[in-house]
């Protein structure tokens, strides 16, 4: 039966309102080299991406799907790892940590606080914050007044979509990523291997966006380990990295 | 000598940390159709957009410059029109009204609105509100954590890059753009002349969010008088109906 593997690439875009997004940066360009080298090796590979992000060059035995926020990514990949059965899962997309929930004007915002102050007389605590943001309101903004001197956006978790992958699919091979900045190389490797165990990964690319620069990209790929079972200096090399060592797992599984 | 216009288009990203940004959606096409009618009635085209913003198809006598966020607008704003004399400016970019000033977890935000209450016995102010975003802070995070159920964002108002316009070049066309959303056409009307003669502009684009889809596009231009010198339903309509008044007026000088 054909190999099948789920890559997922670009950023994810959180509505603020109507003409406002919270995104987070990425051209989907590594994730795209990775699709075409799996294409290359006769993958099926189904491709989950954002509107603005690269696509594979490759066409045969490819199919594009495109998401915006992380909600629609969470029911997008609930949904095919439901359907599918995936030797491999890639998740390579940078997905928003926070939604916004409310946007306050600086009026707003201070009578919402005041209110509890002058209730209470006690000082605010964490559950006061979130019973404050949590509480519906009838008003909905479809776009966010600007007769304000400052604005308070008030965000939530998003649900962690990447925990589901191996609670849907525990046998699939599972290539995390996880991206800091400017930290040094021994944090980078401890908080990615953390962050793998804590998704239930087979591999993670550890990264820092102060080695990324045009073609130039510095990655490390770890195993569950946490050992370094290979080094990169470029998104090509990154993507064959990662490619190849799927691939070898995959025999070794046979 | 050669006539010249300035154009902007596409849309602000305002920075909240090296990963993420806060980004006006816009696809730059009404501002390329524009650029394009221009050049082709022998302009000379300065044309100021984003990255992921389209571009005019034409090349000859056209200068394209990117910027991503509201400061960057305004420093090659105030560099052109300083440089240049423009027989009209188009500004049709969606800027951001708001750019971020500081981000709290849910623990830190708590801590220091209850430092001041607890320090005053007082109920907040917008004043103190206003006064704890603008003090500095030591640390600046590279990278926001999520490490915390609910981030806060703190915004403050950008400088309204539109309004230097006509200061510093009092004797060009203005024409700017009011986009709302879901709102009544007369109060639609209302706004966007209202928005003119505070940006002391010429003419203003009227148009709704929820017109705008795939080839549709509703718009009505309005003179200084707020009298409605033209509608269209494309934006093919829309550039058309733009260019040919700036064309009239430009006679009118003559």
């Amino acid at each position: 039966m054909k190999k099948r593997i789920l890559i997922t690439a670009g950023g994810t875009a959180e509505k603020i309102d109507q003409v406002r997004s919270i995104t987070n940066h990425s051209t989907g360009k590594l994730g795209s080299f990775i699709a075409d080298l799996f294409l290359k090796h006769d993958y099926q590979v189904d491709y989950v991406t954002t509107a603005s992000a690269l696509r594979p060059t490759a066409q045969i035995n490819l199919t594009v799907e495109e998401i915006t926020d992380t909600q629609q990514l969470d029911e997008r990949l609930t949904f095919l790892l439901t359907k599918n059965r995936y030797d491999a899962v890639i998740h390579s997309m940078a997905v928003s940590d926070f939604t916004p929930v409310k946007s306050y004007t600086q009026k707003d915002f201070v009578e919402q606080i005041n209110q509890h102050f002058l209730k209470s007389g006690l000082p605010l605590t964490e559950a006061d914050l979130a019973n404050m943001i949590e509480t519906p309101v009838a008003t909905t903004t479809s776009k966010i007044s600007s007769n304000t001197d400052y604005l308070f956006l008030a965000l939530k978790q998003t649900p962690k979509v990447i925990q589901k992958i191996k609670v849907l699919q525990p046998d699939t091979l599972l290539v995390s990523f996880k991206l800091l900045v400017d930290v040094p190389k021994a944090e980078l490797l401890q908080v990615a291997l953390a962050s793998m165990q804590k998704n239930q990964g087979d591999f993670v690319l550890a990264n820092d966006l102060t080695t990324i620069k045009g073609q130039a990209h510095t990655g490390y790929l770890l195993n569950k380990e946490g050992q370094i079972v290979g080094e990169a200096q470029t998104k090509e090399a990154i993507a064959q990295l990662i490619t190849q060592t799927i691939l070898n797992e995959g025999t070794k599984e046979v």
